[in-house]
């Protein structure tokens, strides 16, 4: 190193990751500790399986944790937690850690799928079986979307699947839900239809990215809130929205439309959600060569922009100074929220409820 | 994934991971904190080391941790495991995290053989008086048979073979005997020789399996108990005793036989235990091809299967649900069994007796 | 294994580890938390940015935790430590994580570049934003001497530079002047020029040593004590000092002199500090086969020796039991000192000082 750098830096921190809007959201909301109970006893494979009810006591749950970050500090002491990630992640597996970390719990962690005894061909079935013994929850991703489920039947302790091949990552729709309402807290009283909708833009394909699945999957549990979707996508993906998810969307009364041109549509948008890119078994495939969101796009002045991150040049980093930016705060309130489900799976919701 | 799965689930244990056997084993011992005081400081290497009565103590104390899980929680207070699995292993570096975990002490794990200074050529008695500064116990794994050896003489924190090369997996066979004394309790208190002799039939071969070879070191500890074993193989390995293992045998009193057709030996016996993959450097090969338990095998009503596992075809799932498996509870036992030697090694002791 | 080994150890600690020495360096230098509070928002990039009363507050701090380790063990408590090494190590990853252990910390491991989103080509801004919101301290090892920088900008918590490719390794010259110090806590007063100089010579090339570099960089902070220094190279270098330090140790008065000849100038050092394996990107070279320090070495009697380790052929085990081995309580010591700066850098100096 050739002189002295500048190494001095600030702990504080851009409005946007305040504790305003967390708190507000913590207001909107009333304390139901009944809708979380029936999370004691689930596996979490699915968006599909949320109610309503239940998704908005885990966002204040989530909001609770993240307006008094420092208050919680034990709720999960004494609790193990098996992070099982097979199919290689620093950013999930971190939030996860982080957020039992924050809740006093202890982690084993497992990183290399080659490492393991499945590689010795074991069964998952006897792999969630020895699990049983050494922890009391599993954070799981694989390539292959079958293994939760594999896992799942001798399972007696909760397991998460934090991403399946390309079917389901439902704690980032958690997460990306619990971020559109702390943007906006008066959207979780229902809706009436004369009231002014929110339009939301989604570049990606369904059938090809696991968390633009589970998003549109809870999206539509929302039908008052998102009723305004537009998928935009390069239309060289035949069906882009995969097994049932079609069916699942009518029978919502939502009408998804499509575009191939993010210009066209973009300066209407209240939301911009973008995840460029798509794992295809070990290697990626860049999706967003010809969607990309910089300075130069038209925005709508009010417009967020959420991208679930890792991001390439879909999304220009000149972006990150403006008030454009949500997806670093999208990132940082994953994190209670994944402490928030955490919390209810392991049976520890009467740690931090104000009324049990 | 297509329509919403049954993802509910209980936590529940069969009868056999109840606290029924452990409690039973408590009361069959009597509490005796001068046999495992000798632990505190010794090296756990090889299944030779430990005397009749410091393994009752232990088995004493591992029933205690498993009948009453959730009271032991921090005598590790402030001590450093440090795990090193040179070789790769889920299961038996788990149990051990889970056990430290449990007892309320911190990990540093070393799973890739490739990022440690051995990769850069440093000896192992240079990597054990590093240790010495990073921690206050040591659990190691290697595919070489010396490597525990070498870093034992600069260590001065206690060290624990968990599997090198062929050689041995002392905590492993501490674990199954205490499985099969969880299962008959009585069998503690020395057997008159007109008792009914346990049958017990091991599948496999010493010379070539650790794991056997550390079970029939022990069990030879236990003469009056273990009078009546038979070795199932194939034939195929000339001396499959291995070094110093025939004279032991013989110093004990024990006449083991030997059988090439399980089918024929099987309904005689009161233990199965199964071990049918064999680790050769690298890669494994599987021994079972003709040794197989099933649901066609003519077991005796009351006869108990035991596999340290991951297992493969040579024990059939649909022997799950069956009363014969106990390898489940074996799987389970492993980590309570555990807790006891770790808490002995690093002198906290004093934390868990009832009288001091 | 044949034959049963001697299983037994000692715990006991040569003198050389004992606390004698921290305590006398503690009674040498006067508390002031003054001067440590200024580390409360710097990264530690560069042995360059230390001031002289900083570093001694420093290692009085280092000395109190080495004196009684017991004593500490909270300070750390809810902090998270990400513990990035994407250039592999046991030695120095381990000493960091045993060190946040010791004071209550949690930590969460990154050992394989492979599985981070670096493998997926995210920036390095992009990692630090994300660490941002998961823990409260970063260590980062890497191959590339820009890493640490081009993460620091969008960094929010602190960041320890443990080794960018050739560049620092700032907290091992930490850890290697503290030693010094131990050694000899007197050198910690201003010296008088009329005072004996202290000799030391260093085995190595600063613009190929990244341990040498930072540690003449901390030398030079104390021109009173480092004032006669002998570097000793076998020539093959051209320019063994690299951008800017033959300036900088111009500017602290000081003489470096040069030799080729091991044996002729080894008789007349205080301090003989070996460090002979350079890490070229992903293989090493061995720079030592020249230079090797051994029982028939002409050390003067009183001279000791320092090595960062791990060590290789150039410094012979037959020197471990001699009164030489000062590289051993270095290895030791570096624990202490890491213990110091962490909790000065997640702004804990006040639960460890005795006036705040």
């Amino acid at each position: 190193m050739v002189g002295a750098p500048d190494v001095f830096f600030k702990r504080h921190e851009p409005d946007t990751y305040g504790n305003a809007h967390p708190k507000e959201l913590l207001r909107q909301i009333t304390e139901d500790v009944d809708y979380l109970l029936p999370l004691a006893n689930q596996h979490i494979m699915s968006a599909d399986q949320f109610k309503r009810e239940t998704l908005l006591q885990l966002f204040r749950l989530a909001a609770k944790f993240e307006a008094n970050p420092s208050r919680f500090s034990t709720p999960l002491q004494g609790k193990i937690l098996i992070s099982a990630f097979y199919e290689p992640s620093t950013r999930t597996r971190l939030s996860f850690e982080s957020a039992w970390h924050r809740l006093g719990g202890d982690i084993m962690s497992i990183t290399d799928r080659a490492t393991t005894g499945i590689a010795k061909g074991e069964s998952l079935a006897d792999v969630g079986e020895m699990f049983n013994n050494y922890g009391d929850c599993v954070v799981l991703r694989d390539i292959n979307e079958k293994s939760p489920f594999e896992m799942m039947d001798s399972l007696r302790i909760p397991i998460i699947n934090a991403g399946n091949g390309l079917d389901e990552h439902p704690t980032q729709a958690l997460s990306d839900i619990y971020t559109i309402f702390k943007w906006r807290p008066s959207l979780v009283k229902r809706r009436r239809a004369n009231q002014p909708r929110l339009k939301v833009g989604i570049i990606g394909v369904p059938d090809k990215m696991r968390t633009v699945r589970s998003l549109l999957k809870l999206m539509i549990k929302f039908p008052d809130v998102f009723n305004d979707i537009t998928l935009i996508h390069d239309g060289s993906t035949k069906d882009i929205y995969g097994p049932r998810l079609t069916e699942q969307i009518d029978e919502a009364g939502i009408t998804v439309r499509e575009s191939h041109n993010l210009e066209a549509v973009v300066g209407d948008l209240d939301i911009v959600y973008i995840n460029a890119i798509a794992w295809i078994k070990d290697s990626y495939e860049s999706y967003g060569k010809s969607f990309k969101l910089d300075t130069s796009t038209p925005l709508k002045n009010s417009a967020i922009i959420m991208h679930p991150l890792a991001r390439g040049e879909e999304l220009s980093t000149d972006l990150d100074e403006t008030h454009h930016n949500w997806y670093f705060a999208q990132a940082r309130g994953a994190v209670f929220l994944r402490m928030a489900l955490l919390t209810c799976l392991v049976q520890r919701t009467g740690r931090v409820m104000d009324v049990v």
